[in-house]
């Protein structure tokens, strides 16, 4: 190999830049590999040629070691997705030439089922046209929604932040000598994972969340306002914890379907999201204090609280993508395998990029519990590996330290 | 003394359990003290008779050091106010009965200026009546809006929270290549600390927040739409700190004036907070990608990224409050006095309760910059020294540790 390639697509993470820095520590062992490129805004920097020197730019320990722990996508991202070569040869033929130019032997993506999307078809087309570049997709999502891999990098610091999160708000909502209920919005559209991840408190000892609504059920508001009454029996504070992409049995958002009605002074439709919506059912039917928080994007960037076992495993997996392409693997997504639970350990394997890509992996319904309306002790048992140990945040004058590009 | 009480009232803050510790930790120097007790859920449990006992619940260094890291408040809060002991003399006589009975000779009250009202109408009732009980304010708000103290503990752990957070959210929306808008909403009803603070991250050299806006400057939604234009010829991803608390120059709330129109299915008018209706105002004047963001509670329960100068002063005042009860001081609330900035030392003093509670103190003028969207370098040095230091959370299977009564 001469040069090699990395760029990164997709919603930002906290550990997205662990899988670039991965690349740059493994590229150092390998004496033929003269240059480490970026390109910036993931597949439109490769057609518009916006490339930056990694190896120039990550020069010191100290610097890839705040690469490392920097959330977000250092080299920018993009949501493009490529047209298929077989009926538009153009782009490919475009990157084609871009990588030629550089003379750039591995390209490596890192990303999500679309990134996937986009590692299948380079691969392909190169294969077809007799070019030996190789294509490897590196994952993330913290929305672990990715199949034919035990979880994502970016998955486990997004929990632990969630986590984290949740059982401070638990301590603030138990303030008030009265009822009180508290419903916490989660990402990860059409997969439950990370509002599922929630559940694990209850292995420290916390009684919430005491409900948790995943987009895997169909959700069901009177038997929503029947468990809230049922957990105001027991507790006085009840926590709730729900996806954002909740839908009805007919296949329609909660949220998007019952707003439309609302319309702001521009007459833009409200859509407020569900953490609205569903506080408002509560203070109608239910009449108690109560109070929706949406986490946001902070899920996907609190990198403060990242999990330490995330971080390194996206670290490894990215350095295990660069092993991969050098062993002549293309057309692959890094994988985890899990071995075991306890003691906690996870193989690098490489799986078919067409097994991966524009799928999605649900939370599997014999995680949830009977009424639909919480996790079992399987799942605690899943989850908890992902979000141990904490990183060091490194500081100065009382604020995080980024690396920027 | 024999037995000291003390209860917590208002909103949670991460440092209000630390003024709580810092109470047990100074008891322990006076031989003299037998009990100390905690009403539960503020002056609502003194009156109700709830009660625990400290000592005795707190009894190693291990939970005193929970309590302290440990966000809200461990014996709950309340939003009582008593009514005027010249008015009505049966409530401050009930809760007279309820000390006696304890044998109670000094009682704490950490809160903000709602507590410091309770602090002053009890300490005059037992003046007036001729009883030696004390009756100390610790003071504690994450609004820092309480007069005569430099800052409140509770502030320098919702800056740090507040910073770290606004950072990363800057990184997170910078990814793609396109522009966009990122409204963060922030704390502090009518006083603008807590958003003026994300002023901090340029001193690291972020150029973001592009703009903050106070409660104390009247806003102008034609002003805010040409300063994000003006803002967005430099930067392709515009972040912006607006405090909940924003008014028209006739003093109406932004968000409460403007979306009075908007009846959700339930018929509820729909106050759906200040960002969204920011976001919606961009939407329609500039029509590039914008997003809001509101911090909500976690602003105030954070504790995990909370200043080590704030939970350590937090500490220092709870124990000063009981140093001067002893001394023979009633009718106060401990303060801060600021000697100098760099390095940066304070005083912790005493200060007559009549001339903090129920008052409010602004974000000052002249630290708000010509244009009414930006501060002054001289706010910037005030907030620093606030944020300094971290803690080290305690952390088993991957969560923080709580301390819980």
């Amino acid at each position: 190999m001469v040069n090699i390639a990395v760029a990164q697509s997709g919603g930002p993470t906290s550990a997205i830049n662990a899988s670039l820095a991965g690349i740059l520590i493994e590229a150092r062992k390998h004496a033929g590999i003269k240059n480490i490129f970026g390109f910036k805004n993931g597949i439109d920097g490769v057609l518009n040629e916006i490339i930056v020197n990694l190896g120039e730019i990550v020069d010191t320990e100290e610097k890839l070691e705040l690469l490392k722990l920097t959330p977000s996508t250092a080299l920018g991202s993009c949501r493009m997705k490529l047209p298929d070569s077989e009926e538009n040869e153009d782009v490919c033929s475009k990157i084609l030439g871009v990588f030629e130019k550089y003379e750039i032997d591995a390209f490596f993506y890192v990303g999500g089922n679309d990134s996937m999307d986009t590692v299948s078809k380079l691969s392909k087309y190169f294969k077809k046209i007799g070019k030996k570049i190789k294509v490897i997709g590196i994952p993330k999502t913290i929305d672990n929604d990715l199949c034919l891999t035990d979880h994502t990098p970016g998955f486990g610091s997004a929990a632990k932040y969630v986590a984290t999160t949740v059982q401070e708000i638990i301590r603030d909502s138990e303030v008030y000598a009265l009822d009180s209920v508290t419903i916490i919005e989660i990402m990860g559209r059409d997969a439950g994972w990370l509002t599922a991840s929630t559940g694990v408190l209850k292995y420290n000892g916390e009684t919430a969340p005491h409900l948790i609504y995943l987009p895997e059920m169909p959700f069901n508001i009177l038997e929503f306002v029947n468990d809230v009454k049922t957990q105001q029996e027991d507790h006085k504070a009840v926590v709730i914890a729900v996806s954002e992409g909740l839908r009805f049995d007919n296949g329609d958002y909660v949220a998007e379907g019952i707003m439309s009605g609302a319309v702001d002074v521009f007459g833009h439709k409200y859509l407020a999201g569900l953490g609205k919506f569903l506080e408002n059912v509560v203070k109608d039917k239910i009449g108690c204090k109560v109070r929706s928080i949406e986490l946001n994007v902070m899920q996907r960037c609190a990198s403060h609280i990242a999990s330490m076992t995330d971080v390194e495993e996206a670290l490894s997996i990215g350095a295990a993508g660069l092993a991969a392409a050098i062993s002549g693997e293309t057309g692959k997504m890094m994988s985890f395998n899990r071995l075991s639970n306890n003691p906690y350990k996870v193989a690098i394997e490489t799986v078919d990029i067409d097994e991966v890509a524009n799928k999605e992996k649900s939370f599997p319904h014999d995680w949830i519990n009977a009424q639909g309306n919480g996790i079992t002790d399987e799942a605690i048992e899943y989850f908890l590996p992902l979000i141990q140990g904490e990183v060091i945040t490194p500081m100065k004058n009382g604020m995080p330290v980024h690396f920027k590009i």
